[in-house]
């Protein structure tokens, strides 16, 4: 892409309202703007990261096992009358009333649409176990919306859910999501933490939330450095695989403030590997029984032939948090550098020339080879001063640059990882040190 | 994907409540259920075809130079009052109020919050010509909703608006688009005829609509058989090529039933050459000049130094109407046979034999090459009747399918695409055969 004919409006400044690096960051480099309080809209460059999020969020639930549908945004009241979360579920629920005078709402979680789904469709254990998911747009009318993406109205969100004939097989169905969302994490380059979470006001009896550590996250976190070091790249679903790692998350210690014991703390962690930082919470995962399938009266056929409510449990992560997440972890208030699997450009060209002299003809030739080897690159050919471009180019936080300037060679050109030092190299030598970085990124 | 694992609730008979023949397939088949009156759930055969029909929208609008950005589903009525059309729009509009009592509303359609972002980040001619486009949810409390997601309130559109300094130009981002949906419209198969249009509530003086082919669609429409013979597959994005395009559409007489003038139609079109058909909207152009520029006051400078309110253009394609739409121009009462470039899978393997005999051990190696081949099969590995079997496939559309029973040699199976012959393939010449007709598919 030619940054001349894309849509990119950078900021000089800190917008006054940006209270928080993540959303300072997302306004200046172009990536959101509030369209009205608490709702984004999504400008090309943060759309591609959200994109890129988004697949692999949903590639992982696939490899789980999960299959995606998708629900709609706007629901009948009618299914929470049932489950009895229409009065309960306070100001937060946008509530709807169309040209007939009916009760709608816009969906701010999905147990009631997904149950009802299930009990229309799904009769027998036969269909068992199942993993059902979507990826849409949630709202929830926040009193105070704020920090940007963080916590806004309008959101999008991966949820799934989970229906099995016994609280046993619904335990493994809980694990599956649980050793995915560890490598969907893994993949986006943050260390998540599952913690032991109350299950809040869906209900159910075991819960976990996953955080990652930031120092600027919104919670305060206590944890055994233990933890950061187990590798859950090579474990697949194998139930026994699943539990080994869920119990080596359970040795450790880790919790957030609200959870957090002092004494506990001192009296299982060594000093040496205490860690107290700041976290923020980005999934969360809950088993809560037939809390659904029996009020919403979705029963199903046992083998034996009697009738049952199914297991259930409900599993999500903040899609449209996690770029303001990712922000919040890598941004060192100098440059953004996106982690590979979802960088927005794959490269960018910084084209110190004018229009039509060699450095801008060489430019636009390692462009159309870079474009040709599917590297997906930004070219910055605007005339803005050099080191007008370095600054923008730290902000839009692309890993990797190739700087054209009259100085070098021509057959030379300068290549940057970005918190690196600059390196000469070939048109060739780039090449292959691209498809290099770019090929040991993909997920096993 | 394994029949067993998945989620496909096929319905034996045709639900009353669907009039026409894509409502009753895409809920017998298993594509969608309503989860309120005119809103849909997409169950995973239906959003996989939505997902490839998407898919395929957006790569003609990056390959026609437009740039992919989202906004919201929820505004805020403010820009609507600027533009006037909030009182105007009247009840098909969701409006909504906020726990702070705030006027909001599902947005029905985007002039306003583009042309809002446009305004907020784009001051200078320097930035034109620009297309901006997003894929996105949107509502229209329709009084009758019906024929499934042909006409509902809650559906999936692509639009696109176009910014431009002066008239001419903005004929030219008209131009692109025009030819990007024949193109579009191709790929997904489709005959799709550009016919000169009102230009109806959002007004302006250029506009056309994309129809369809269909004996039942919703409206009739008269036209020179030469029109279906105009091909775009090679035309690039010259000016000039477009012009001529466009003359060829205009030189042949075609109209909807409100357009239609007898007279001229005997006239101008041999007897031998007329086509009385239906036809179904899928998409629709439009050019309106600074109707919306101007009055939310989005103004730019002009080389020459001087402010101008940028002439715009809005290009919107029903995405969620057109499996819809397809079904209703490819379904013939007997079977459904997706098109190559959007099947939900690329080929179908129907097991006739029992859970670890011979035959179903054959349908699991053959699933097995296919997947490592990317070919993405669905294998039914249930244990309905084979007749059953056959039905349901013959609804679910597949176009190709690999049928393996008893009687058949170890190395040999039966290959058949929908609504043709059997015949008998080794494993590797079903493989070559496969990445022939996918192959072919590809577009340039």
């Amino acid at each position: 892409m030619r940054l001349s004919n894309y849509f990119l409006p950078v900021l000089k400044e800190n917008p006054s309202e940006a209270k928080i690096k993540s959303h300072q960051l997302m306004l200046r480099s172009g990536m959101v703007r509030q369209s009205a309080s608490g709702i984004y809209s999504w400008l090309p460059l943060g759309l591609k990261v959200l994109k890129n999020i988004e697949n692999i969020v949903r590639d992982e639930q696939n490899k789980a096992g999960a299959i995606e549908l998708l629900m709609p945004t706007i629901q009948s009241a009618d299914a929470w009358k049932e489950s009895g979360r229409y009065d309960d579920y306070g100001k937060e629920m946008l509530r709807i009333k169309d040209r007939q005078d009916r009760d709608l709402l816009y969906g701010p979680t999905n147990e009631e649409l997904i149950t009802q789904i299930f009990r229309d469709n799904i009769k027998s254990y036969k269909n068992l176990p199942l993993l059902l998911y979507h990826i849409q747009w949630k709202f929830r009318d926040e009193i105070r919306p704020r920090f940007g993406v963080m916590r806004c109205r309008e959101f999008l969100m991966k949820d799934t859910y989970s229906f099995d004939v016994n609280k046993q097989d619904a335990e493994n169905s809980y694990k599956k999501m649980f050793l995915s969302y560890l490598k969907t994490f893994d993949r986006l380059d943050l260390k998540a933490i599952p913690m032991r979470a109350d299950a809040g006001p869906i209900g159910g009896d075991l819960s976990h939330e996953f955080i990652i550590l930031a120092d600027t996250g919104e919670s305060e976190v206590f944890l055994d450095k233990n933890l950061l070091d187990i590798n859950i790249k090579k474990i697949d679903y194998d139930q026994n695989n699943i539990k080994n790692i869920m119990n080596k998350y359970e040795n450790f210690y880790s919790a957030t403030d609200e959870k957090h014991n002092i004494d506990q703390f001192n009296k299982l962690v060594d000093k040496k590997n205490q860690l107290h930082t700041r976290g923020i919470e980005v999934g969360h995962i809950f088993y809560f029984g037939d809390k659904y399938s029996k009020s919403l009266k979705a029963a199903i056929n046992t083998k034996e032939g009697k009738n049952t409510y199914p297991q259930m449990g409900s599993y999500g992560i903040g899609v449209s948090r996690l770029p303001a997440a990712i922000i919040e972890a890598k941004y060192n208030n100098q440059y953004m550098k996106w982690p590979k699997s979802i960088t927005p450009f794959k490269v960018t060209i910084i084209n110190l020339g004018k229009k039509g002299d060699e450095v801008d003809k060489k430019s636009d030739d390692i462009y159309h080879i870079l474009k040709n080897n599917n590297f997906d690159p930004l070219l910055d050919d605007l005339s803005d001063s050099p080191s007008s471009k370095f600054k923008n180019h730290d902000l839009i936080g692309i890993p990797f640059q190739i700087i054209i300037g009259s100085k070098m060679k021509k057959e030379e050109y300068e290549f940057k990882e970005l918190g690196k030092n600059k390196i000469i190299l070939s048109k060739n030598e780039i090449i292959n040190r691209l498809k290099e970085i770019y090929e040991s990124d993909q997920p096993s």
